[in-house]
Order: C-alpha cells, then sequence, then structure tokens
C-alpha cells in the first residue's frame, strides 16, 4: 500500500512569534555512531572502541558532541525555520556526555527577532531522559520570507557491511 | 595482501604548542550529503532536492553548515590533540555556502593555553579549493594528559539503497 508522502513546511519570519519552540527526538544507537564516523572521518575511539572506551573518565562509548550540533541543526533546516533558512552562526556548549541508547531531546526556542534583515537568535538545547541538560547553546539565522510545504526528500536505506579484519580504516 | 593498520594518536597537553596546526581536507559527495541527513535526520531540500536547490539563491545543492562542523571536531577528536580531549565548546561562523564537488580544507590551530587545567582554545576554519573562508570558529577542550599510540577503529563499509517510490522519507 502507498504511504503518503511526509511533508516538510517552513515558517516564514512573518509567522515566527517570540518564544517559538521546535524539537526532536532521537536515541543514539551504534548506527548513529558508526555513520557520524563515516561522514566526519572522526574515528576517535571515544566512539566507536568499546574496550578504549572502558578506559576512559566516560567508561563507554559516548557520541561525537557535534552529533547533538547535528540534530540542533536538524531542525532549524527542517523545522523552525525550516527550509529557505540561511545559518549564519552556531554556538555549542557541550555539557555532559551522551552515551550509547541515551534518548535526546534537542529544542530550538525563538529569543530575539530583528526584521530589518529577517534574522532569528534561538536558544537551543539538547537534554537526555533524565532532564540533564547535554548541550546549550545560540544560534542565528535568517528566515526565509516565503511560505513552503513540499513533499520531504527520499533517503536511502542504509546497510553498514562490518570490514574485514585485513583492511585499515576508511 | 594485510595492509598495515592505520595508527592514531594524539598530543597530550605537554606536547601542546602555540601556533601548532592540524589539517584535513574532504572534498563533498553526493554520498556525504544522504549520510549526513540520515545521521541528522536534516532533510532540508537545501541540501538533498537539486531541483528545488535550483530555485534557492545557491542554485544548487550546499552541504550542510553542521557537516564543516564535523570536519573540525573530527580534528580536535582524532589529530590535534587527539583522542582522550574532551570537547567544552564551539563557535562556528558560516560564512559562504560548500557545493557538491568543493574540497575542504579544515584547519585548527593553537591559540591559547591554560596549564592549570589543560584547557586548549584553537582558532577553527574550513576554506575551500579557492581559498575562500567558508567556515572560521573557535574550539575550547580540555587536552589529554597522557600519550596514547592506538590502531584507528575500523568503519563498515557503507551501502545506500535508493528507497522504492511507494516509502515515506526516513
Amino acid at each position: 500500500m502507498s504511504k503518503m508522502p511526509d511533508l516538510i513546511r517552513n515558517v516564514p519570519f512573518d509567522e515566527i512569534t517570540l518564544g517559538q519552540t521546535a524539537s526532536l527526538q532521537r536515541t543514539l544507537t551504534w548506527r548513529d555512531l558508526e555513520l557520524f564516523a563515516l561522514v566526519s572521518g572522526d574515528v576517535n575511539p571515544m566512539h566507536l572502541d568499546p574496550e578504549f572506551a572502558a578506559t576512559t573518565r566516560f567508561h563507554h562509548l559516548i557520541a561525537h558532541g557535534m552529533w547533538g550540533g547535528a540534530l540542533i541543526s536538524a531542525l532549524l533546516g527542517t523545522r523552525l525555520p525550516g527550509p529557505g533558512t540561511i545559518y549564519l552562526s552556531q554556538e555549542l556548549k557541550f555539557l555532559r556526555p551522551v552515551s550509547l541508547g541515551d534518548t535526546v531531546t534537542a529544542t530550538v526556542c525563538v529569543i530575539e527577532l530583528e526584521p530589518e534583515h529577517r534574522r532569528v537568535v534561538l536558544d537551543c538545547r539538547c537534554t537526555d531522559q533524565e532532564g540533564n541538560e547535554v548541550i546549550a547553546g545560540r544560534a542565528l539565522v535568517i528566515a526565509p520570507s516565503e511560505k513552503l510545504v513540499r513533499e520531504a526528500p527520499h533517503l536511502p536505506e542504509v546497510t553498514l557491511v562490518p570490514e574485514g579484519p585485513s583492511h585499515g580504516a576508511c
């Protein structure tokens, strides 16, 4: 049976209000650690090698800090303000580690509006399933001028094939 | 024939000097756009839909801004200071878009050292193949106290299977 397409819609500057928020939730999986390492080249063993991670101050595998940054940027790019947004700057403070299996809620909240240039300042936060703040920061964007509702792009299925022992890392 | 394993090594605080730098280079591929969308959930059509991208001020597909941020974090986590580093904060200014096929050089440079808490401030930059600055920023980290040389974790091969038209986006 054909599924209804997912829609992606933006919030143009004129519809944005102070205090407006958007959130998304993701649970950190082993696949996220591997994909983030592949796309960034960050093969730090703190994120990929359980034996090494056991020797660190965190005692187990933790997320790449910028994975939380990527969730925040996803909110800005797909929800608030969404497609058409120009990303100008981002500050991120990494307050606590995110562990494998943690469920992270990323939230952005509009705290300043500058109508002359359609600039929007957003407070940005990630919290874990216990309510601990793991990332705090601030983003500056230019919001789109026009409303857009569009079918979300299709993403491919991804298959990760473990590498044989005779190969080096990517 | 068995390949020598890739080694990953850090620079402990005592070996870090002012002005020390590290760089890496990546060319933005279609696979990077898809993987970054998968791992972040950022399906903004500016990064994935060539037809939509043609209607934007950039006229073609561009990287997720945070992809450049991920390259910077990869340098900090794998090269300078490398494994054992605690990432405290990151500022990023997105100065220009990165287009499909652009080759980005990410560079970090040590600009402040605080021995009491092993804190290091690094200037962070990404430039494209024409020397244009695309990202500028600053990172604050705690450098590791001990030297580490270790085989780099193996990454899986990744296969992306285009989704059929009857499925929604991930």
